[in-house]
């Protein structure tokens, strides 16, 4: 079966895979659900050119290793439950984890997201082009400061960069 | 650094990595969250001994073969989104899914969930013992027919499974 869908995977950390699962919830046409309001109507017609192969929540930098076959830095920080980065190296391991995901799965766009202390770090690897970003909020997870604030950031600012991304450089519809 | 809490993957398909993602937020002591009314003071408190490596939702056989090194059965039903199985063979893919994953993190609990037609299958893998059980809500994916309700069903018994779990061979408790 051949399947023409834009393909997308995702590997969060920070956003507990809800940027995934929006839009999975959004492409397979869900009535009600949280972040709806992310999209207009004609972005929540067009989702249904998408499907969500795996969105994933990885804490741990041992089993982001290991299911995504890459290799992460050492955690700035001592934090016993899971990685805790710089904003400085949460854009490179979101970058990591998006391009292992990419390249195991081989699909079309891939995320990847973490945030330890700073405004933490999102990825969106397209078949052409690389998306690095942070979100608007600083937070610090030792200290558990503005974590849901930044998490909910994190998750509209991604929602919206895909929309944005997959109108521009996939569907290339007129408003953008 | 020794890390001696009992860790919990899970690979989900119909509870959209909500099981893992609940256990993480009782672990890592968030003070409110969806499903805690599953957990009683005691389990709460508990919960500080597990550790949540990966939480992953994974919708496509595609996706769930490449990530979990594992094959799994053709689907019995056509249906374009994700993997459509009857209920024994959804029992069949839960085990497979918990067994994949429980290799490639060797962590000490791997939970597998599934649902196409039937009650759904949900899989807790522990060092010692496998268990595989349904939901009690019959739900069809085809017809979108009791989804939500077959989920939130899984999600909670499949909670209130894994805390009887972690009770009886784990932590000795004398509560079991």
């Amino acid at each position: 079966m051949v399947d023409v869908k834009i393909s997308v995977g995702t590997a969060e950390c920070f956003t507990h895979a809800k940027i995934g699962i929006t839009i999975h919830k959004a492409a397979s046409g869900y009535k009600d659900f949280e972040f709806k309001e992310i999209f207009d109507k004609e972005e929540l017609r067009m989702m249904s050119n998408v499907r969500v192969l795996a969105s994933m929540f990885i804490p741990s930098i041992y089993a982001a290793e290991k299911l995504l076959n890459i290799k992460l830095p050492e955690p700035d920080y001592d934090y016993a439950y899971a990685k805790a980065y710089t904003e400085k190296n949460d854009l490179k391991v979101a970058y990591l984890m998006a391009k292992g995901l990419k390249d195991i799965l081989n699909c079309n766009i891939a995320i990847g997201t973490t945030a330890g202390i700073g405004r933490g770090g999102i990825c969106i690897l397209t078949d052409k082009n690389k998306y690095l970003f942070t979100t608007d909020v600083y937070g610090n997870l030792l200290k558990h400061e503005n974590i849901l604030e930044r998490q909910r950031n994190g998750i509209e600012k991604g929602l919206r960069k895909f929309i944005e991304i997959l109108k521009r450089e996939y569907l290339h519809t007129s408003s953008f």
